[in-house]
């Protein structure tokens, strides 16, 4: 960076600190300095807690975000005969909705560059589901990519090394000084690498409820405002669902179960929360992308399933191979009559990650056929004796905890139940 | 540390982020965890600006001390027959009030552990001061400390490093990640300080002013507060003066001309605000000491004086030879007629400063000589023409900053003006 004004870090601190307002140059320094390390990681833990507190407004948060992806490359899409949209989600219990989502927007005409990531905690990571299909591979150089859009619309795969580093070391320096839990950081964190991958359109999927990240309505709403503001001022036409996530998504939650509940929505069945889900965000996708499609339409046609397969091979993978199947699957069952009024998406979440989906930390293996299926849905009759849950793992020690995970975590109710909405409001 | 309860940073600053009260073993963790390196700078200055927003209440304040006091050695003057009693000042440009008071209060009976730092910034230092004394050295043994408090009964020494080392590691972290201006922290690093150093009483003069660090009563009042809990919590009898600093003190600021001031007052003499504030001190000091004495008739009756050359011959010091003059003083005359109003006690402790008198940082040398004399106090008729300040430094090219530094900083008024009182509010 030539021709930046000099700041002083400790001036910034105290200036974010006392409720001010970050020049536009001043944040661009202070994005630079930080990722070349002229400042420090105490001075910027200071700044991060001080942005806790007093926030930042929409356009400091935009050039933050802008600084931010100004640190590493920006990937270009304007070769493309296809009109690019990108979805983003913040996370929640059986989330698998980008798998089948991505082939049916392809199949409607347009790119999907979903560059994702691995799981850690109790949500699963998109990578660590599709490689359960034998041969697929997550890796793609820049031109890989750029053929796969154009020649079958949609790829899912790792975001390179080199989107946004900046944001790479501050969420580091975030998640160790108690600095996650930020709306304006959380925003820049997600936009800064969504922006840089160079999608022209994105849709947020804001999760609220017991499962997600946002516990409550108010605060999901002021996430996914404040990300479709960041998307606009970029350029990025930018839209946000609100979405429930109190019970988990679907009947899945782990890695090659996600697969084949997704493949079952391509081919036409599947739980109807996943359904539903795909097609809202397939819509609001395409209509952001300017394609005049009916989604539901093409998923009926087979033609998304097409798309499917042709990703999966283009990546390596084999989508007609059968998934791995668990060494050890144990059922727990229903103790009382009546219908399932409550099933707890964080109880389930960690009961897959305890059966070995997901990882502790960074870098450890997960296992390909571990995960939870519930076999009734909110709303759905139960009889006592019946199958609630099946757990499936390699390793049969890791089944106590992940039952003790899920004791109270589904509550059957002597009234029937009508399951809410999936998607609850709509931002843009 | 052995038995100490593992405690985890980063759930600790997401409990005082979110306004809860860190648990005592908490505390003790923490500290003892920073000062070993195990919880991280990053960690720490998070933390301390969680505080910063957040506070502390006064048991977690006073746990917070204690802890940092463990850290290091603690000094022990039970052996003494005399009473000891400290004075602590927040800082005011052209305070030089422990040169003339710990020789007065020892006089009158009590033991004077006065253990003080070199200056930074505009406010002076008062071993800085006394090394303008030919061969006066600052630093003594504890033995020699303990020696020279019984038989002379004042002693103005360096501060060992191994008082409260936490503070130390703290104090530069927080100067770096603007998180030096919180009521709390402030009040755990001096008290912790002046705790360890093992007075059974403790005067503070919290300074209030254009001149101090705390710039409004309600600033002053809430860290004076602060500080006589902590004491109190740590069984050292506190009492808290505020004092004015608008004005500087006296007549001078700067290194051997704060000396000579201060010989005057022990003569007899001296401006009426330094010897009126000396003595508000003593008295304060002695009754937290037991003492019956009147500091107006021992000052008086030149015992003061006499402890005094006896306190700087026992450090090595010749308390009659004369004091280093400047290779350069000029004078800054009056422009207009009419009476002293007002006097900016930063712009003379900036002129001070850039005479050469402190240090921009830690290990500069200062010049003994360097100052600034002003030649009327508030109130005082000034004519045209007539001498206002005198500027002394050994490097005349620094004069031309300071005159500029002082430019506009004495206001003459066309009506008399009386001088406020030196000694605002008492609390204890």
């Amino acid at each position: 960076m030539s021709n930046v004004a000099d700041f002083d870090a400790v001036e910034l601190i105290r200036l974010k600190r006392d409720g001010g307002h970050l020049p536009a140059a001043a944040i661009d320094w202070l994005i630079n300095a930080y990722t070349a390390g002229h400042v420090t990681d105490e001075q910027m833990s200071a700044m991060a807690m001080a942005i806790f507190f007093r926030g930042l407004e929409r356009d400091e948060l935009s050039r933050w975000t802008a600084a931010m992806i100004a640190t590493g490359e920006r990937m270009d899409f304007s070769s493309l005969t296809r009109p690019t949209v990108d979805k983003h989600s913040t996370g929640g219990v059986g989330d698998k909705i980008t798998l089948p989502l991505a082939p049916l927007v392809a199949a409607c005409g347009a790119a999907v560059p979903q560059l994702s990531g691995r799981g850690l905690g109790h949500t699963g990571g998109t990578l660590d589901k599709l490689e359960a299909i034998p041969g697929w591979r997550a890796s793609l150089s820049n031109a890989e990519m750029l053929a796969q859009l154009e020649e079958v619309g949609a790829v899912i795969c790792a975001a390179g090394a080199g989107l946004a580093p900046a944001d790479k070391k501050l969420y580091a320096l975030r998640d160790v000084t108690a600095t996650i839990e930020s709306v304006p950081m959380i925003s820049a964190s997600i936009m800064s690498k969504k922006i840089a991958e160079g999608t022209a359109s994105l849709v947020l999927d804001v999760k609220t409820g017991a499962g997600a990240f946002m516990k409550t309505r108010e605060q999901s709403r002021a996430l996914a405002t404040t990300m479709v503001e960041i998307g606009k001022d970029a350029g990025v036409n930018t839209v946000a669902l609100i979405t429930a996530m109190d019970a988990p998504l679907g009947r899945t939650a782990g890695n090659g179960v996600e697969v084949a509940e997704s493949v079952e929505v391509l081919a036409g069945g599947g739980p109807s929360d996943v359904v539903e889900l795909t097609i809202a965000l397939a819509q609001e996708m395409l209509t952001c992308a300017g394609i005049d499609a009916d989604p539901a339409q093409v998923l009926a046609s087979g033609k998304a399933m097409d798309t499917w397969k042709a990703m999966i091979r283009a990546q390596g993978g084999d989508p007609d191979a059968p998934l791995p199947t668990p060494k050890h699957t144990e059922v727990v069952t229903a103790d009382a009559d009546g219908y399932l009024a409550d099933l707890d998406a964080m109880a389930v979440g960690l009961a897959a990650w305890r059966l070995g989906a997901g990882r502790a930390k960074q870098g450890d293996p997960v296992q390909a056929a571990a995960g939870v299926t519930w076999h009734a849905g909110i709303g759905d009759p139960v009889r006592t004796g019946q199958p609630l849950f099946s757990l499936h793992t390699d390793t049969p020690e890791r089944i106590e905890r992940a039952r003790q995970a899920l004791a109270g975590a589904a509550t059957i109710g002597s009234a029937p139940v009508t399951p809410g909405p999936i998607v609850l409001e709509r931002i843009s």
